[in-house]
């Protein structure tokens, strides 16, 4: 280490940790008379986000929580969530966001691990919670969070009803300072093998996060986030990585926050209409499903800007929103980054560019914001150039990534081989800072020696007009190693088999864009693709369906 | 302290210090062709400027710098003032920003008091460096700065010239990790007692500053500061609190920058015509300067925004400014303060007032940027409240505040009794949480048991039109402790004598703005009002004069 000279704040009066607490006194600054919106149960302003969120501490601690226990939330997005990211951080205890879509058996799995010591429920999932609670090992009290009274609802070992013990609360708290690098927050990725794994962050990592997100507004033309004016209403639930960790940011800019609960599309967009909502993010088959509701037939959603993440924004889903008035734009992280990582972004030399050019940089994870250091690594660890083609994992240093999964020394490891944090995925980074993703490490289709991205194939079929939804994985061929599969859902009334497929494909292997290994010999049309529980492709469950047809035979495949 | 699980990042592969070269690589990711240009002689882009960082950095190292050392620069504000800005910081090594405005036993005084090893010198400031160089005690090389060859200048133990050395040094260099907590720069204030006082400040601060003041940005429907497309140029000396710390803003968000030189209105308004600037910074006195310039005659300044600091925006230069197409808006920091702590801000209430009442807020300290804490206090040390009238010093606690003045303990422990950094400043909140600042405590005028702001006075008498500048100070009194005098200096062909003053301002006394005893019973009309090296009006120097000129008699004076 070099010799610099060193001022360390730690014990005099100088000294001012990065707390979350901070966050939430800006926005009240900014604009105290903006709401915090619930679907059609609430509206307050931020005097009294800041009031609500010191009941909360109250009542929290008159409950027996105390800085350091696991304080655990199962509700959907509302008021009440939102509240309890600031509330249980602001104590000094850590959040755990359950990922309600889990099985049971997951979920009890999680709660045990994280040492879950109080438990805030939605009383729709009263009844889940009732079936686990005799194995919860740590648990020790309840609250009940509800949209009614919650007369009818029973839980074990319950303090009371949210609304109501936050009302005899006093309004005021003297919120500590303590240490920033305390953990503040916590929640299990959905890993498709194993049980899920505990990722945690810090105060001073969800602030510098914050901070970082912020500040992407001021360095595009084309905002990925928010800016000062925008009605905020994410559409990624809050137990996803904290609904992208914006719910903090548009906190401290003082935005106006609508809260949907469960998302119905049609609610969705009923709520986008009266609260003039101008800014959401949510994975893709939100917008799909957003798109194909009956109450967006004939509707310009213009002024819509909607930041995708979670899997690749395709052409095809791109023009989809665009014809609707939505505008679209890629933005690149996972639940161990925090998120955020990266967002699409054009430079001076973009804007000059073609429509269609541009469309290209913006279905691109984009450029990392700031303080995101990315690299491109070779299988030995070796670095690989920003050229824009060759081919590597991306990994990453930045100051607000997991430090590992909770008491799992061994993935933590291999998260941290070498010191940057490893994705799993395959990407190019470009000279002007571009990372595009190629695909996840595992879902590259191994084929004759080449490797064939299964995303760049998935978005070159996404562009065919009878397709709706697509997924592309890799089948075993004991000629070529791997040979592509697609499964498709089609458009209502449109037909398409292998051989339109291969006729659609054709031009793109002349154009060089594939090579022509790469056009699947053997499709199936199908229903529905299969989803994980955030709604990315399950491609493991896709592999295992596939296998299946293969062997026993099945009507939907189609082959050249 | 609480017990809160604490993850520390020390010594593991996650620890990421917040770390000036981060701010340097996101401009280029953003916008690697847009410019920096030097006045009519040197313009290159983005990838250019880490090339030259990365030279420049081989040039001190080869020179003998290292980590730990002190650089010293005394430049006009440059191109090269910019790189050493970012290259002596990334190497470890902490750049001491000369203020060339104080006087040769002040910077010798400052040189040796930082220890400065190493020295950046234009060849403008030869001949005073040249003076003093056989008194400093630790310097032992110096590099030459120059716009032409510099052939013809000589430096004691020089190194060799700026741009000759660059061209022949690597332009890639890998710049190491090191605590955040490292000192990055230092410089003096110029208080108006005793000697210069060093303030210092880390990496940290100032990561943790510029993330702040670009979050800004997003914040605001005004933006106090700047935006993607926006062209800058800073008219605040880079010694004066490193330019107030926005050219590491622009930076990392990849603006254009423009770097004048010298202070000369002419080329500064050539500068902003033909570079199309849109954002700088400056004290009321420059823009007074713009404004009379002859240059400026006739001209439409529309698009230019100009952040206004270092003194109060008075609501007469306001106007004019905005006759003219420029739009000002006040901030508010200090030296100690590095410096940004609040800006002007309309909320959605203001926005809705009346243009008269928006520009009482946008002439305001205005609302504390993310992070910062403000208060008030009372002589006592006892809190005040945020009521919009109760007067006290503003007292701040933040991340990036001195943490004292190097080397006087005694200075530094009275700067930050009771845990906040005190300003000297006394000033109102209000329940939006506006910053108000009323007058610096020792110009505060003491008359007959009530205290008169003369920074309130000074600003209803630039109302007047046949007043240009003005400056307001208290002289002792027998009968009331201290009464108000009025330093006038007046538009070409305009007169004003005491009686017209107080004829001016008895309506603001039956409005209740001011009371009776706030009106000057004598003032002077001179021709320029003294002001300090940073621009701002000198009163000590001013009540010397006016001590002399009431004990001397002076024909400048007018009484009632």
């Amino acid at each position: 280490m070099l010799q610099t000279r060193i001022i360390k704040p730690a014990d005099n009066a100088y000294a001012y940790p990065l707390l979350i607490k901070r966050l939430l006194m800006s926005g009240q600054r900014y604009e105290r008379s903006r709401e915090i919106v619930y679907r059609d149960r609430l509206r307050f302003d931020y005097r009294e986000l800041n009031r609500r969120v010191a009941r909360l501490a109250h009542v929290l601690t008159a409950a027996g929580v105390k800085a350091g226990d696991t304080v655990a939330v199962m509700d959907w997005d509302s008021h009440r969530y939102l509240e309890c990211m600031f509330a249980i951080p602001m104590i000094g205890a850590v959040v755990h966001t359950i990922n309600v879509r889990l099985s049971p058996e997951q979920i009890l799995y999680t709660m045990n691990h994280a040492e879950d010591r109080f438990v805030l429920v939605n009383s729709d999932f009263a009844p889940l919670y009732q079936a686990i609670a005799g194995q919860l090992t740590t648990v020790e009290k309840t609250l009940l969070l509800t949209d009614d009274d919650g007369a009818n609802c029973e839980l074990p070992d319950c303090v009371g009803e949210y609304e109501r013990l936050l009302a005899a609360a006093p309004s005021e708290y003297d919120f500590p300072d303590f240490d920033e690098d305390s953990v503040a927050t916590t929640f299990y990725t959905t890993g498709t093998t194993g049980d899920p794994k505990g990722v945690y962050f810090t105060h001073r990592q969800l602030v510098l996060h914050t901070l970082a997100a912020a500040v992407t507004v001021g360095c595009r033309e084309n905002p990925t986030l928010m800016s000062s004016g925008d009605v905020y209403m994410p559409i990624t639930p809050m137990f996803h990585v904290h609904a992208w960790g914006l719910p903090y940011v548009a906190t401290m800019m003082g935005l106006k926050q609508v809260y949907p609960g469960r998302y119905d599309p049609e609610l969705l967009i009923e709520l986008w209409r009266r609260e003039q909502v101008t800014f959401s993010h949510c994975v893709p088959t939100i917008v799909q499903m957003l798109l194909n509701a009956k109450a967006a037939q004939g509707v310009d959603f213009k002024g819509w800007k909607i930041t995708i993440g979670g899997s690749a924004l395709t052409r095809g889903l791109y023009e989809a929103a665009r014809g609707c008035g939505m505008q679209l734009i890629a933005a690149y992280g996972m639940s161990e980054t925090c998120p955020l990582i990266s967002g699409a972004h054009l430079n001076d030399e973009l804007l000059q560019a073609s429509d269609d050019e541009q469309v290209t940089y913006r279905l691109k994870a984009g450029v990392p914001v700031v303080l995101v250091d990315a690299a491109i690594q070779a299988p030995d660890g070796s670095f690989l150039p920003a050229d824009g083609s060759s081919q590597g994992e991306l990994v990453l240093r930045a100051p607000w990534l997991t430090q590992g999964y909770a008491g799992n020394p061994q993935k933590s490891e291999e998260l941290w081989a070498g010191g940057w944090l490893h994705t799993g995925d395959v990407a190019t980074l470009d000279e002007m800072g571009n990372i595009d993703i190629r695909d996840r490490i595992k879902d590259v289709i191994k084929t004759g020696g080449e490797w064939i991205s299964s995303l760049s194939l998935e978005g070159l079929i996404s562009r065919h007009d009878a397709v709706r939804d697509v997924a592309v994985v890799g089948v075993s061929d004991e000629r070529w190693g791997e040979r592509p599969f697609a499964l498709l859902v089609l458009c209502p009334g449109q037909a398409l088999d292998a051989r339109g497929l291969q006729a659609f494909l054709e031009p793109a292997v002349e154009q060089g864009h594939i090579n022509k290994w790469a056009i699947p010999r053997q499709i199936a049309v199908v229903e529905d693709i299969p989803k994980t529980s955030v709604g990315k492709l399950d491609k493991k469950r896709i592999r295992v369906d596939i296998a299946r047809w293969l062997e026993e035979g099945h009507d939907a495949i189609s082959s050249v």
